[in-house]
């Protein structure tokens, strides 16, 4: 998928609702364990449910990969259904992945060749050959993080370069500046961390920026908007506990729908406020 | 696995080899295409012919996940195997994962609990609650990466902080030393970065170390052993494409031993040298 097409989406939908799909087994209502695929049924729920609301859908790794590989056969249904039956839809494998060159073609391979994602989240620390492997890949993309929404962000992300005064995201976000384009890169910056969005546009206006934090993690939408919106929205905002949990019971998929029609609402608001819409 | 228990098999099989099952479909002899199980009945005959002179396996998940969840199935046919028949090798699950806490908890679910590795490597970028879920498993290792073997290990870890003129590898190394203990953390140091191992020993003079990059990256053993073996050993090397691809034909698994044989030989002189046996 390509940026234009992103961003018509989230024009006719009046959202960018990023739902993940961190599914885990002891969450899920009990009812779903007495089935041959509890996960796959559960994911596929929630999408019915919310894929009005939502241009992106977000699938974390670890929950699946948690269960082995019934895990990724789960995963590899919920990515087939997904693209089966809502292809206008973005599909970002939250998989945190990079390696030495020839390694992160391979997982190239599992998320863009294998499994049919539209991007991946990489994690920098290995630098510009664990990267530049995925971006070979048209219309598809790399999410790298740059500023995330836990406390541990602390311990390096803010590390002071002697040589230039740039802390280690602000580094990280201008060097990767020259391995893609707004085409094929995105960059994970935390809800958490929304007053840093105003530093993150000065480096990279152009990116779409995926945010996470809002929710479960205590970040501000409206915050998130007000710093990190441009011209072309450039922001996709994920809830994933606040959503797919809206409740325990059979009736799990009526309250997803009802928290990500909610979270939507605003999004429409605040892309009113910012001339995205009308 | 405990640190005694490895280094005793180090001292037994005088050897800290670790044969890396960066097993491709691509590159495995053609006859083994018509099986059922190609991956793994490779696995099989390297693990088989080079389990004398080596103390861990590595399998890269990057390799596995290609594959999707067949690739995932082949992996955990692998794991068994090792377990079942040669349950005093370490084994390490090369995956660099690593996400907020409670993300990373289920991956330490997949690779401790579901599946029986005794170490996962991880990526440090997002600091400690990223690492510690990884921790709270007894007698489990994480390997953090510090200093990694490749070309853009120079695009951030060299990063210097104006605070203390630590570079970032360094300061990895020391932060991460309140995370966990020299029996429950080792750390990748690529051996193409021979002459760092002298400092990073310094740092963390007890530790293991997990070392990639010998063969067909390039670094030298020799100075590996000269710069970073302490008086437990303190490193695991890693070989893969010189070990498993060592030849393409049907005879794949004896000159898979050979070579590593061949590794184990120069480390025998070099615990002798050191003094680690006699």
């Amino acid at each position: 998928m390509n940026r234009n097409q992103l961003f018509e989406q989230i024009r006719k939908k009046r959202s960018f609702l990023c739902v993940g799909l961190d599914t885990d087994l002891d969450k899920i209502p009990g009812h779903l364990h007495d089935t041959s695929d509890p996960l796959f049924l559960f994911n596929r729920e929630i999408i019915i449910a919310t894929a009005p609301y939502a241009v992106a859908f977000k699938p974390n790794l670890a929950f699946y990969e948690s269960l082995g590989w019934e895990g990724w056969q789960s995963l590899e249904k919920t990515v087939n259904y997904i693209k089966a039956f809502y292809p206008e839809i973005f599909l970002i494998a939250d998989a945190k992945r990079g390696d030495i060159g020839n390694t992160s073609q391979l997982y190239a391979r599992a998320f863009f060749g294998k499994l049919d994602f539209d991007a991946v989240t990489t994690a920098p620390y290995m630098g510009e050959d664990s990267v530049k492997p995925f971006l070979t890949y048209s219309e598809k993309w790399i999410i790298l993080l740059a500023l995330t929404s836990n406390k541990g962000a602390a311990d390096f992300q803010f590390t002071e370069d002697k040589k230039d005064g740039d802390l280690l995201f602000e580094k990280v976000l201008k060097i990767s500046q020259q391995w893609g384009t707004p085409e094929n890169m995105m960059y994970v910056v935390g809800a958490t961390q929304a007053e840093k969005l105003k530093e993150v546009r000065q480096i990279v206006p152009d990116h779409f920026l995926l945010v996470p934090g809002i929710g479960a993690q205590g970040g501000s939408l409206r915050d998130v908007a007000h710093y990190g919106m441009n011209s072309r929205c450039g922001l996709l905002v994920n809830s994933s506990r606040g959503i797919i949990y809206a409740s325990p019971g059979k009736d799990f998929a009526d309250h997803a729908r009802s928290a990500a029609k909610k979270i939507r609402d605003e999004m429409d608001e605040l892309l009113e406020i910012h001339g995205i819409i009308k």
